[in-house]
C-alpha cells in the first residue's frame, strides 16, 4: 500500500531529503511504521502534547517553546500559536500542570538586549513567527522555519542528549541565545550556573522550583564550530567578561563566524545529578552527523511501533493507532545518567544500582492502562519502573503519588503506585525485591496523610473531614484489594483480611436510594443536598474532577459487587444506559475544566471514566460494551491536532485507544484479565517476547459491523468477553467474526461465572 | 517628650487629618505609640514586608501591589519601585516566598481595555505611578496619591474586611477595576466568580493554585455610591452583559457618576468558607464612616503596642521597636470566619466551634522567638494557635510544618509545631486537649516522610539519604526533646525514655577533629569532601539555608552537653568567637541566598544564627553575649526602610529584636526560661494580664556602658544570666546596673548550676 504524503508525518526518506533543505514527496516505504505517527496530534484542543524529537522514554524530549504559559501551553507548545522563543530539553506530554522547560536554545540573527526584564514573550528579542506549513514533526525529529530570522531548524535526539541544527541566512550574524531563565507557568529558576569549558564546549546547571519543588538539569553543550564571542547577564545584568557564571537567571548570547558556513550544529547532554553525567550524556552524540542521529532515533521508534502491526485501510485511523502508540511511550522518562546517577526524592544524588531509573509518573491517569499496556509491550522496563517506584519510597518515605523528576507533586488521588506494582508481580515479572515492595505499599496504605487517617478510622472517608471524599475512598478501596492479592501470595493472612475488607469500603458509600456513590458524613448521614450532574472543582465536592454520574463506577475489584448493590444486572445495564443518554449539561460555577469527551454524562476526556463501557461485560451485555467502545473510538479521537478529547495523561488517553482498538481493556488493572470490546482493525500482530507473537483477527468486518457474532482463542470457541493476560503473553490467535446486529448469546456465560 | 514628624509615621491627629486631604504638623500626644510604627521599615532591602493596612493579626491586609514578581516582591511591594497596580486584600509579611494578593482593586480615569492580554505590568491599563512622598502608612491606615491619574487612595481595614477611599478629580471619569486575575509569583488564579447583587454590592470568589496548592477567597464588595454601569472579561474575551459570571479570570470595569462628588467608598468583606461569611464580614463596617473604622484600628494599635512601654530618649530605637512590635502582629492571621468557618487543609469548609482558627504558621522561623513572645504578650491567643494547630492536624494527618490558609506547603525542616504546643502546656496555657495534642505530636515524630523515616532508623538522618541531612537531625533532636518533656508530664514514661534518647541524636553528628555538625554517611563515614564555610542552597547540601559554621550550634535543649562535646568551656567559647570574627566568605557556587546579615559566619539574617549569641551565658562568659547581643542589634536592625537584615519571616526577625532589646531571649523556647543579654531601653514595662507588670530598668546605661555590672530581680541580687518565665509572668522589676567594662564575676555561678 502507498499512501499519501502528509503535512506532520515523515518519513525515514523524508528524513533524508530534509537535510537537504529539499522537501519532496517521498517514496514511502510499504512497511515503515514511523509514517503513520503524526506528533502534532494532540498539540491543538487541549491534549496538551508537544512535537518536539525523543527517543522512547527519552530523558531528553526537545521541543519548541511558544513562549507563553497557561493550561493549554502544558507542553511548551499548543498548536494554535504562532511564535517561537526557542527550543528547551524537556517537556511534559499530555499534563495538567505546566514545567520543566529547561535550557531553552534559540539560533538568531537579531540583535538581542539580554539585560531586558522578560514581562512577556513580546520582550524576548530573539523570538520568531512560524508557520505549519514550514514546520515538521515525526518520532526523533522536529523542524521549522524561523520566519523573521530565515533560520532552519531541525532537531532529533538520544536518550540523554538534544541535537540541534540551525542553518542561517548568507551574511547574517550566526549568534545562538543560551537562556537558563526561561520558565513556563509556575516553574522559576532558584540558582544557574554557565562555564565556558573551552571554545566549543559549555556546562553549567539550571535548578528551578515550581510544580516540582527542587528540579537540577546539568548540562553539557558542545558546538560544531568555535564560538568567537560571547556576553552574558543574570536577569537584567550584563556579567562582567569570564569564563564562569553563577547567578540567578543567566542567559548568554553566542557568536559564531560567519565564513560562509552556513550550518551550525550543537548537541546537549543532560543529567540531574552532575555535570560529569551531562557530559557523559553527550557521548550518546560521538561526532557531528545529524544523519545518521536522527536516522537512529527513528530505527528506535520503528522498534516501539513494530511491536504491534495493525493492517487497515484506513490511513486516518492508522495514523490515529500509531501515534497513540508513540504517545504512550514518552513517560515515565529515563531519568539515571551514564554515571548510573540521578537526584533523589530526598534531594540527594542517588546511584541507581543495576537498574534504570525512570520518572515522571503520572500515576493516577497511568495505572489504568498505560502500566498494564506496558506488560505487554515493555516488559524489559516494567521491573526497573517498579524498582524506580521502590526507590522513590526508599528516598521518600511513601510510594510515588504523581513524582516528577526527583519530587513528589502529591498531584491528584489514591496510592495508585499500588496496583501498578501489584499488577506486575502477579504477572510474574521480577527483579524486584518483593519484599521492599510489599512494606512500601503497606506503608503507603497506612499513611496518616491525604486522608488516609479518616479512612483507617471510619472504614470510608467521611465527607465533613476531606475533599473529594468519594473518589478517594473508591479508588483507595480498589488499591486496597491489590495490596490484599500480595498479601495472600505472601501468606501473610491477617494482611490479607485487613486489606480485602478495606477493599469493601465501596460499599459504605452506595446509596440505594439515589442509586449513586455519595459522600457520607462522620455522623453516617448523607450529605445534602445532593446533585448527581454537579461538579465543583476541587472546593467544596465529594468527587475528584468530575460528578456522582462519572465516579458512581468505581469498583473494578469486585463489578459483580457494584451489580448487587445497585439492585442486579437489568437494572445496572438500564443505569449505565441512562449514563451514556441523558442530558451532557453539568451544573454548578465552578465546573472542572477537565470533565471533557462528554457522551451524556460519561467524559472520556477524563480517566475516571477509562472502565465504564466495558462494565456491560459483566452484565451479560457484551454487545452494548461493543456499540459504547466503537462510539468513542470514533467520536473521541481522531488524527488531526485536535485528535485528542483531554489531556493525554503521559499516555493514558493513547493506551485507552491503544487496548480498546485491539479489542480488549484492563478494567480492573492489577488482575491479569482484560474485558473484551470490538477489534477496530482487520488484524493486530502483537509481537511479544521469545518471537511469539499474538494475532487478533476480525473477519468480516466493516464500518456497520460493529458487534462481536462470535469468537475463537487459538481455533477453540470463546464463550465469554474476557481474557486472560496469560492467554495473550503466552501467544496465540483470536478471531472475531463480526456483523452488523448484535449477537446477545455471544456471552451467556458471564452470570454463572460470576 | 514631643517628637518631631517623621515621614512614614502617623499619629492619631495626623489621620484626622489626612482625611481632608491636608498634611500638616500634627500635635503629637506624648504616650501615643503608634506614631512610633513605621510600616515602611523592612519594605527595602530584603526585609519583605509590606506597608498596608491591617488590624492585629487581621485576616484582611490590605496593600498596594506593585504588579511585579520576584523574591523581593514577595509582599506584592518593594521600596524600590514607583508603580502601583492595585490594591489587594491579603498578603504576607516577610516570607521567602510570594503567594495570596487576592482581589485586586484600583481606582482609575483611564481607559481600560479588559481584554488586553497581561504579559508584564506595562500591559496594565490602570497602573500607576507615585512616589513615596505622597504616601503615608501607619498602623491600620495607608494612602497614596496615584500621580498618572490623580487620584488619592486611602485605606483602612478591620479584622475581615477592607476599607478604600478613593477621591477622584473632579470632572474625570470615576472608575474601578476589580481583577481577580491579578496574581503574583507561582500563585495562579483556577476559578473565579462575580455576582452583582444589587447596584452597590458584588459578590464572588477567587480560587487559586500556587505556593498554597487550593487557596479559596470568597468576598463581598459594597459601595457608598451605585454602579452606574460595568463590563467584564474572562482573561481575553469580554462577557456578554449579565449579573453572574464564572470564569477562570474575571475582571470588571465598574463605572460610578461623577456628580461632583469626589470621594467613593468601598468595603471589602473575605472569608475562605462562603459568600456568607464574606458579606458577614462587611458587617465589620457597619457604614461609611472611614475616620471612625481607621481610628478604632489604630487603638487596636495602640492596645498591642502598649504592651511593653519602653523609655528612651532615642527615637529611631523606639522607631525600631515599636515597628518590631508592629511586625510580630501580622501572622499568624484570623482565618475562620463570623460563622467560624474556614476552608481546611483537607479541602472542606471547616467549622472552629468554641476558638478562633488562626493560620499562616511559619513554624521554621516563629517557633525560635515569636511564639515565645506571644506566651507573654497574647495570653488570650496562645489557646487558639495551638488549638488551630491541632485542627490543622486532624484536617490533615500532621501537625503543620509551613501552614498557608489551609494549605500545608511543607517548606522548611523539622516539625516545629511541637515546640510551640510544648511550651504553651508547660507554662501553663489551657483551652486545648493535652491529649489529642499529644498524639498530634507523636504522630509527627513518627511519621514516615520528611527524612523521619531515616531517622528513627539510624537515629541520625545519614547524609546519603536525604538533602539538609545535618539541619534535620539537629532540629527534629530539638523537638524530640519537647515531645520527651510532655511524655514526662504526663506520665508516659516509655515514650519520655524513647524522645530524650533521640533528643541526644545531635551526639551522632559532632566531629570532634574537624568541630562542627557535619554530614555522616549511613555507613557511618563523614561526607566528604568537607568545607565548614561552604553553602549549596537546597541541593547536595547537609545544611539547610546555611553552613556548618552557622548550624553547628543547635543544641538548645542540651547546651552543657553541646559545651561538652566540643572540649569544654574554654573550647567552646573559643570556637563562638572564631564564629564572629572570622572571614564572612561563603564558598560555593550555588549560596543560599538566605545566609545575609553577617558578622564574621554569624548570619542574622536567617534564623538558625538567632540564640547563638546567647550562648556564653552557658559557658560562663555572658559579657560576651553582651557584647555580640550589642553589636547585632545596632548593625542589624534600624528604622529605614532597608531596617531589617533579611525577610522577616512573618515576624521572627521583629521577635528577636523585641526580646533582645529588652535584655533576654529564649534559646530553648519550650523551657521557660530566658537567657539574659543585656537591655537596651532605660526602661522596660511589660503589661501582663490581672494588671501586673514586669519591669526592666537599665541603670547607669549609655552608648558604652553595654555591659551588666550586676542585677537584681525584685531586689533580690540575681547572680546567673537567666530568667525563668515565672518570673516574669508573676510580675516584678528587675534592674541592671551597667558599665563599659564586663563585670566577668557576675554570673559565676553557672557552671556549678549546670
Amino acid at each position: 500500500m502507498r499512501n499519501i504524503y502528509i503535512i506532520g508525518c515523515c518519513s525515514l526518506l523524508q528524513l533524508i531529503l530534509s537535510c537537504t533543505g529539499v522537501k519532496e514527496q517521498p517514496a514511502l516505504e510499504d512497511d515503515s511504521l514511523v509514517q503513520y505517527v503524526d506528533p502534532f496530534i494532540g498539540t491543538g484542543a487541549h491534549g496538551h502534547t508537544f512535537p518536539g524529537a525523543t527517543v522512547p522514554f527519552g530523558m531528553v524530549q526537545l521541543s519548541p517553546d511558544n513562549g507563553t504559559g497557561g493550561w493549554d501551553w502544558c507542553s511548551g507548545y499548543h498548536y494554535s500559536d504562532s511564535i517561537i522563543v526557542g527550543f528547551s530539553h524537556t517537556h511534559l506530554s499530555g499534563t495538567g500542570i505546566g514545567d520543566l522547560a529547561d535550557v531553552l536554545v534559540m539560533p538568531t540573527t537579531k540583535r538581542v538586549d539580554l539585560t531586558k526584564a522578560i514581562g512577556n514573550r513580546d520582550d524576548y528579542d530573539f523570538k520568531s513567527h512560524f508557520d505549519h506549513e514550514s514546520e515538521e514533526a515525526s518520532p526523533g525529529y522536529y523542524s521549522v522555519h524561523l520566519k523573521d530570522v530565515a533560520i532552519d531548524v531541525a532537531l532529533t535526539a538520544t536518550k540523554r542528549a538534544g541535537f540541534h541544527r540551525y542553518s542561517y541566512p548568507q551574511g547574517e550574524p550566526q549568534q545562538v541565545v543560551l537562556d537558563l531563565s526561561y520558565s513556563v507557568n509556575w516553574d522559576k529558576p532558584v540558582a544557574t550556573a554557565l562555564k565556558f569549558e573551552n571554545d566549543t564546549l559549555i556546562t553549567g546547571f539550571r535548578y528551578s522550583e515550581g510544580w516540582a519543588k527542587d528540579q537540577r538539569v546539568y548540562f553539557a553543550m558542545a558546538f560544531s564550530r568555535p564560538i568567537i564571542g560571547y556576553e552574558t547577564a543574570d536577569s537584567t545584568s550584563m556579567q562582567p567578561a569570564t569564563t564562569e557564571f553563577t547567578g540567578g537567571k543567566l542567559k548568554t548570547l553566542l557568536h559564531f563566524e560567519n565564513d560562509g558556513d552556513r550550518i551550525l550544529l550543537l548537541k546537549t547532554g543532560l543529567s540531574s545529578a552532575s555535570v560529569d553525567g551531562a557530559v557523559k550524556s553527550l557521548n550518546e552524540i560521538p561526532g557531528w552527523d545529524f544523519g545518521a542521529i536522527k536516522a537512529k532515533a527513528e530505527s528506535q521508534w520503528e522498534q516501539e511501533l513494530s511491536k504491534i502491526r495493525i493492517t487497515s485501510n484506513d490511513t486516518a485511523l492508522k495514523r490515529t493507532f500509531y501515534t497513540a502508540m508513540y504517545h504512550s511511550n514518552l513517560a515515565p522518562v529515563i531519568f539515571s545518567d551514564h554515571n548510573q546517577e540521578y537526584k533523589g526524592v530526598n534531594g540527594k544524588v542517588m546511584k541507581a544500582d543495576g537498574y534504570q531509573r525512570y520518572d515522571i509518573f503520572s500515576l493516577w491517569d497511568t495505572y489504568r492502562a498505560a502500566h498494564p499496556l506496558f506488560t505487554i509491550l515493555q516488559p524489559d522496563r516494567v521491573g526497573d519502573m517498579v524498582n524506580s517506584m521502590l526507590a522513590h519510597y526508599q528516598e521518600y518515605g511513601l510510594l510515588p503519588v504523581w513524582s516528577l523528576l526527583g519530587n513528589e507533586t502529591n498531584t491528584m488521588t489514591g496510592y495508585h503506585a499500588i496496583p501498578v506494582i501489584a499488577d506486575a508481580y502477579l504477572k510474574g515479572f521480577q527483579g524486584f525485591d518483593i519484599q521492599l515492595a510489599y512494606e512500601a505499599m503497606k506503608t503507603s496504605a497506612m499513611q496518616n496523610i491525604r486522608g488516609v487517617q479518616f479512612y483507617k478510622e471510619h472504614d470510608f472517608i467521611p465527607a465533613d473531614l476531606e475533599v473529594e471524599s468519594v473518589t478517594k475512598t473508591l479508588e483507595y478501596a480498589f488499591d486496597d484489594w491489590c495490596i490484599a492479592q500480595i498479601a495472600k501470595s505472601l501468606n501473610y493472612q491477617d494482611d490479607y483480611n485487613y486489606f480485602l475488607k478495606r477493599s469493601q469500603s465501596f460499599r459504605h458509600l452506595f446509596d440505594s436510594v439515589s442509586g449513586f456513590m455519595r459522600g457520607k458524613l462522620s455522623n453516617g448521614q448523607w450529605r445534602v443536598p445532593f446533585d448527581p450532574k454537579r461538579s465543583d472543582h476541587r472546593v467544596n465536592t465529594d468527587y475528584t474532577e468530575g460528578n456522582a454520574w462519572q465516579h458512581t463506577w468505581y469498583v473494578p475489584q469486585d463489578v459483580p459487587g457494584l451489580i448487587d448493590i445497585m439492585g442486579g444486572r437489568e437494572r445496572f445495564i438500564a443505569k449505565l444506559d441512562s449514563l451514556f443518554t441523558i442530558s451532557s449539561d453539568i451544573t454548578g460555577e465552578n465546573v472542572s475544566v477537565d470533565i471533557s469527551g462528554l457522551i451524556g454524562q460519561y467524559a472520556h476526556g477524563n480517566e475516571p471514566s477509562h472502565h465504564v463501557a466495558y462494565l456491560y461485560n459483566y452484565a451479560d451485555a457484551a454487545w452494548k460494551t461493543q456499540e459504547r467502545v466503537t462510539e468513542i473510538l470514533s467520536s473521541q479521537y481522531n488524527d488531526r491536532p485536535d485528535g485528542l478529547c483531554g489531556n493525554d495523561d503521559c499516555g493514558q488517553m493513547s493506551a485507552w485507544y491503544i487496548f480498546s482498538s485491539l479489542g480488549f481493556y484492563p478494567v480492573n488493572p492489577a488482575e491479569s484479565k482484560y474485558a473484551i470490546g470490538r477489534p477496530l482493525h482487520e488484524k493486530s500482530v502483537i509481537r511479544l517476547s521469545e518471537g511469539k507473537t499474538f494475532t487478533v483477527t476480525a473477519e468480516n468486518l466493516s464500518e456497520n459491523n460493529i458487534y462481536v457474532q462470535s469468537a475463537t482463542l487459538n481455533d477453540i470457541p470463546l464463550n465469554e468477553p474476557f481474557l486472560t493476560h496469560d492467554q495473550i503473553i503466552n501467544g496465540g490467535k483470536m478471531v472475531f467474526v463480526m456483523g452488523s446486529s448484535p449477537n446477545k448469546n455471544w456471552n451467556n456465560s458471564v452470570n454463572e461465572d460470576n
